[in-house]
């Protein structure tokens, strides 16, 4: 049996349901359930996708967070990317979700894009790529639609100045011990690795630290990325901030299969934001891993097996109405969608997105400075909104 | 026998002149020998009395940077500090002998002040506190007179946006293992101690990376912070810079016996900056160990042991006559002089010394901005010098 590794740094075994939620157990994390669920639609109203599909799936402190927020204590959201290579929709899905958390809740949010990190950990990739790639994906994100005014995108190099000075304070309280531990890293790994999740841990308690006002932090992310915060949870009350609040997404399947997750660096694992009409469909109708059944009358018969199926998983990530996507799920599951309509659907789903996603990124791109972390800045702002 | 031990972190076992010698040959380094202090007077005229008296006794690459400051490769001179504590006479000798440097090769000094270190190595120090110290000790190390338009001091968290983009470069070649074998850390010890020599190692090669011409380094250092070096010589030719040159001194005696240094920490190992005239005296007369022997007739045969004597270190330290301490040396080793005596001759150095440098400090105050590194400005700098 292969074994189960999800660290940041590596993903292996397969992720099935049974794996995610040994997951959730192993890492100490809470399932999302009904409960939760109503306390999160007493504020939003309705609930998105993502949260009824379960593809977000677990989560820590998201209640008490909750509970918080009613007795008007201040929270914010911070999520961010790696930028080793072009995006694919499967990195759209913590974004994507964050935005619809901040147009519900109107609160600020913390983009990290850790450039140093990819970087120091990825041998062969030069500061000159990174550079690229980190200005190519912060577009693509910002195209999805943030509040310019509350949203602080924190690309580390040209933020290390702020970053570094606390990162010292959580590195003060981690071990390399610690570190090996949680991350699966040993000797033979260099010293940047070791030092980066003082790095990431940072603006899970920036607004904090740069407000000296009491902030609860809301973190969306996929599951890999969950040592870096279990360790926050550990140092972040020992500096005097609050634990951070976390939720947890799945990953949704790769192009060709379920049991590993989409790779900037392999083209043919995913549909990238780049992928134009024709690439999509190609992909689609050639590669796509179904879990349609073999036969038109096994399919009418058995219906589809959704979890693995990358056309529907790839539809549901990127559609916005929730009730079609009920629909489609309930027809496919039942077999009166065919393979090849599936794959229909989810093309013509993707091609609207990405579509949208080009035109807006040549308007983000006169605008990018606006939603560059700047320090002072945001003191200033934060300070204002404290006195009002 | 106490195992001997010199690490930036830990000094340990006797430092006697057996032990130096172990070390240069532990380190893989050279002895200054009386062929390269002819080079050296080639270029400078005379010699400073820290190299006659072979305080600074060790180096490397010494001889090939001179070599090529004859064909004029460009070199520039980098010390600093760790500011854990007020500075006591001993921390004066690096930046003592390195205005010497500059004076007579009219070059580049960048001295870095490693707040970051000192905040995340000490336990107990919080960063109000290291802040208090590093400036204290910035304006102390500025009153030696360095000059103003090629003398650029490095804090670490106020530089830390240009510090950890280069020591992102660094980090990458390094791993676990060397730090550990180097630096004699473990697995207990916290990752940002861990990481921290990547920040150091960024000055031996800054003046490169900013102009993109070839410029060499010179360091000169006490010897317990060679473990950097020799990583910064492991890993700067993997980023195509230059191995950075050494020039290593001792230490001096502290207050109260030659088997350990002077500490930042305990007020009772050394004599500070601020100490006054007449602390400057009682310490001298009541605690200084002395190399003098038991009795007047004894001292009058035997002489006294200079290598263990904390007064004549101490002129030694701070006198800039060269024949001066030639003559009190003799003098006192033939036991011409008495221990008492030499404790006079050794209070009225220092306290002239130590005089000057509380009037300076008023007017390096002002002064303060000029000297910060401003990473834009040097550039600049740069550019327009290697016009010329």
């Amino acid at each position: 049996m292969e074994e189960l590794n999800v660290t940041p740094w590596e993903v292996s075994g397969r992720l099935d349901e049974a794996a995610y939620s040994k997951l959730v157990q192993r890492f100490g994390a809470s399932l999302i359930d009904d409960k939760i669920l109503e306390k999160i639609k007493s504020y939003t109203k309705d609930l998105h996708p993502y949260l009824k599909n379960r593809l977000f799936y677990a989560h820590r402190n998201l209640d008490s967070l909750l509970d918080g927020y009613k007795k008007n204590e201040k929270f914010y959201l911070y999520t961010g990317r790696g930028p080793s290579g072009k995006m694919h929709i499967g990195h759209l899905i913590p974004f994507r979700f964050t935005k619809w958390l901040q147009d519900k809740f109107d609160v600020h949010l913390l983009i990290q894009i850790t450039d140093d990190e990819k970087f120091m950990v990825k041998e062969k990739l030069t500061k000159e790529e990174v550079e690229r790639i980190k200005e190519d994906n912060i577009i693509s994100i910002l195209s999805l639609g943030f509040k310019p005014e509350k949203t602080h995108v924190i690309a580390d190099y040209q933020s290390a100045k702020t970053l570094y000075y606390y990162a010292t304070d959580v590195a003060k309280k981690v071990t390399v011990s610690t570190i090996k531990a949680v991350f699966g890293v040993n000797d033979s790994d260099n010293i940047g690795k070791l030092f980066f999740p003082s790095i990431q841990i940072v603006p899970a308690f920036l607004l904090s630290a740069l407000s000296g006002e009491r902030y609860n932090c809301l973190i969306p992310y996929a599951i890999d990325q969950d040592p870096y915060f279990r360790v926050a949870r550990d140092v972040l009350p020992k500096l005097g901030f609050e634990k951070p609040a976390s939720i947890m997404s799945k990953f949704i399947p790769a192009l060709r299969g379920q049991t590993t997750k989409m790779s900037s660096s392999d083209e043919m694992t995913g549909i990238f934001l780049d992928d134009d009409e024709k690439t999509v469909k190609r992909k689609l109708m050639k590669y796509a891993f179904s879990g349609g059944r073999d036969t038109l009358e096994e399919q009418k018969k058995y219906g589809a097996n959704i979890e693995v199926d990358f056309a529907f998983n790839s539809f549901m990530t990127l559609e916005d109405d929730a009730d079609k996507i009920d629909k489609i799920r309930e027809e496919y599951s039942r077999g009166e969608i065919t393979s090849g309509e599936m794959k229909e659907i989810a093309a013509d789903t993707i091609n609207r997105v990405l579509e949208q996603i080009r035109k807006n990124r040549e308007k983000v791109k006169d605008d990018l400075d606006k939603f560059m972390f700047d320090e002072e800045k945001l003191r200033d702002q934060l300070k204002r909104e404290n006195k009002g």
